[in-house]
């Protein structure tokens, strides 16, 4: 290899950012899968189970038959002129196909679009948003984006001008933000999610952690809130969120709701509330905040995550500095034109009386309660075994359970210079073949230890993952109890 | 508005940089194409034409009857088990479609994929550079991206610690280069490519500037070329070509190759040749020379802009250092897979004895001798002006041509605060509606002055453009010749 690029001489935020859910233990993973194909049986299981990343249709989860109508229709106009179509396609995919391509200049899907988005899908993905939240909304904020992360990484370059500038954000967190915030530059001010309140987020602690960043010399710029929580599964209550959003204005922060997880939510109790709507309800309006909401089509019951569609919403910023967020999405001029109709799709589904919406309404509401109760015999599995105990998932893909590990094994890992929980999910990995992210990747209290398990293997594999988890764990805690 | 977040306390990065393809006068354009909306007949003109970006199917570009099918057979799997599907696409549309599917893990078009993309379509993109070149190409080298933008991004987030990183780069240049560099905190080094020789690359300007910036202390990186040219439209020769790998090995240099333009070939005495095939050509592997070559679905005759697609094919590079760059694909996930299965199929299109191939050579024949016809017939347009040479589009999509200006116009100019080039470009535009953008967006010998102007207004308006433009500048010239 040519010598004048080494690892010593790259950008050091480079080498710096981490990002645990496609980390070491995925890429040991993709090994084994080969190793399957090429030496079937020479492992203690027959497939790899991804339970790593939130990817419902890598492990089966069938996408929703109406958009896909709409996009097939988008990408080859042509089969709209044509009599064989009406045999193939819903009516109102069709006229969703029709009406949504009467909104494109020219009916150019292959077109670069307004650096924002094609406006014609922001009006629906505004309409979509008023009518959640019953507050208006304007197509003129939304910033249509391949997925939510490359909204996330536009935020943070904005705000982020060097190692003083601070993003406080809940630990466990996504490692989306801690791995953007390294890239960036900054520094991540950390705020506890606390365990044995279910995931609570509490004020006290965010002002400790604030004021402790503050007194350092950091200029701490932005809260980042996962609501519904990733990788912990709470989802927040309203009077929680009316705090969370005073805090933000009297300390003079933006806040970044990650809220990509809006339509998974998995108890009777809870129920989403943007946190535009929240802070409309209290009657703060642009002047109070500069509030960012993030959405994606990877998650919700539809987890479009291969066609990379989601917007961030942006109000309480000046005019000039929106033009600066608009340059930075022009440098690269559009999101792909597949996921920005997608954006707008599942913020404007079937409606009652269109034809496809008992088939679409099938289809959500199969997907969601599934998730339900995968999420529900996951949780139970977890509680039960020895040394596990496992907070409910109200909502979101995933469990973040903690594994009480018995001393030997954490010198067991010191050994084989592992954090404990990634000995742990190594070893998981090496006797199972299920994939999880130890929780190291997310930031946990010191000294403790967790895993994250999606809850997306499809439903009639839930008892064979339990079975083959329960196995594993009793031999593992046998190998190091004494 | 909150006051939190102000221009002040903004990224200065993010400040500093800039994007003419998308600045100033394009935004003009678009609040004059919401006047004519609102208020026909109240502009000297009735339509605005968009020459100010390489957006083929915005100025009616049809896309490709192929690439379309396979796109919506993939977004709707449902369609191939249907008789009537067979009345629709072509046969050879139908089971590429088929063998695609066949290559993703779980016919699963809407899970993320490998960070690098599918591993089936980057097989036939290898597949595709291989015979393009006649050197072998490996998929474990392809990065797919999100068009060609992002993979540019990540090389500079890459290289550029601080501003002591130089990259350097042709002036003209296409400024998503200088915008990626501004981002990441670099310094770009310019070197200047020679007008009057037809945009000339000579080694011994590229050797001074190096030595230039060395002796202020820059530690120069990369080297950056557009081949075909952007916005120049040269078509570098072979030789030309062999003495840049030379000098790039010579100096310890990363060759980032912006090839995106490699379809888009106008003259018969020029052909394209990637750089990856002269180094090989000349004797050079992985050891000598660590070597990027950008590709997208954006350009070509194929014009996907709004899909989002394209490649960088990364040689030369040590595992670590690879390491590293999928370390940062993977924080994004991956890149659309829509964008995926076009770009293999860009690199892959119907062969002789395909059932789609007469239509589709058809096509794209049809697409690429328009296009040399239309940059023939504007490029004699200008020279026909007074006051304007314009060197010949041997390639890419468009026409740099200079403009004369008359030194009452300049001193216009500067009452007005705007650089010459850029008052020009915006008398031009409320006279005629025609949007191109003015050389200062790319740089140019100071002194001199531009513009760039797509070729890609259909062919059918192309003489009421040159009846338009030319009545504009000879009055424009009669205004301030004394």
């Amino acid at each position: 290899m040519a010598a004048t690029v080494t690892v010593e001489n790259l950008n050091p935020k480079v080498l710096k950012c981490e990002y645990a859910v496609r980390g070491e233990i995925v890429i040991h993973a993709q090994h084994l899968q080969q190793q399957l194909q090429t030496q079937p049986g020479s492992l203690p299981f027959d497939e790899i189970l991804y339970c790593n990343i939130g990817n419902p249709q890598s492990l089966g989860q069938q996408p929703v038959t109406f958009f896909r109508e709409v996009l097939a229709l988008c990408d080859h106009p042509f089969l709209l002129e044509k009599e064989e179509t009406k045999a193939l396609f819903s009516a109102d995919g069709i006229s969703r196909a029709q009406q949504i391509l009467a909104t494109i200049p020219g009916r150019a899907t292959g077109a670069y679009s307004h650096s924002q988005g094609i406006k014609g899908l922001r009006d629906a993905i505004a309409a979509g948003i008023a009518s959640r939240d019953g507050f208006p909304a304007n197509a003129d904020d939304i910033f249509v984006t391949d997925g939510a992360s490359p909204g996330v990484h536009m935020m943070m370059q904005l705000l982020i001008r060097n190692e003083n500038d601070g993003i406080l954000c809940p630990i466990p967190q996504y490692p989306l933000y801690s791995a953007s915030i390294a890239l960036h530059g900054g520094t991540l001010v950390p705020y506890y999610l606390d365990e044995k309140t279910g995931w609570g987020l509490e004020i006290s602690d965010l002002k400790k952690q604030l004021e402790d960043a503050r007194s350092k010399g950091i200029d701490v710029r932005a809260l980042v809130v996962i609501n519904p929580g990733n990788p912990t599964g709470q989802v927040l209550a309203e009077d929680n969120q009316c705090d969370i959003v005073r805090f933000c204005k009297n300390e003079g922060l933006v806040l970044l709701a990650d809220e990509v997880y809006q339509e998974n939510i998995y108890v009777d109790d809870k129920k989403f509330n943007s946190f535009k709507k929240i802070a409309r309800s209290i009657g703060y309006g642009e002047d109070d905040l500069p509030l960012v909401s993030f959405q994606s089509v990877s998650k919700g019951y539809y987890g479009e995550c291969g066609k990379r569609g989601g917007y961030m919403e942006i109000t309480g910023f000046s005019a000039p500095v929106r033009e600066q967020i608009y340059k930075i999405a022009s440098v690269n001029l559009c999101s792909n034109i597949t996921g920005q109709i997608l954006a707008s799709l599942v913020m404007n589904p079937p409606k009652v009386g269109d034809e496809s919406y008992a088939a679409y309404k099938a289809e959500r509401d199969g997907i969601l309660q599934s998730l339900a109760r995968r999420a529900k015999a996951l949780e139970d599995a977890f509680n039960n075994l020895e040394g596990i105990s496992c907070n409910k998932a109200e909502g979101a893909m995933y469990l973040f359970p903690q594994i009480h590990l018995p001393q030997k094994a954490i010198e067991a890992a010191k050994a084989a210079k592992k954090a404990p929980d990634a000995f742990y999910a190594l070893r998981l990995l090496e006797s199972t073949g299920i994939v999880v992210v130890p929780g190291s990747g997310f930031g946990q209290v010191p000294g403790t230890w967790h895993i994250r398990c999606t809850i997306l293997p499809q439903e009639d594999k839930i008892p064979a993952v339990i079975t083959r988890f329960k196995a594993f764990h009793e031999a593992f805690m046998a190998e190091y109890r004494h």
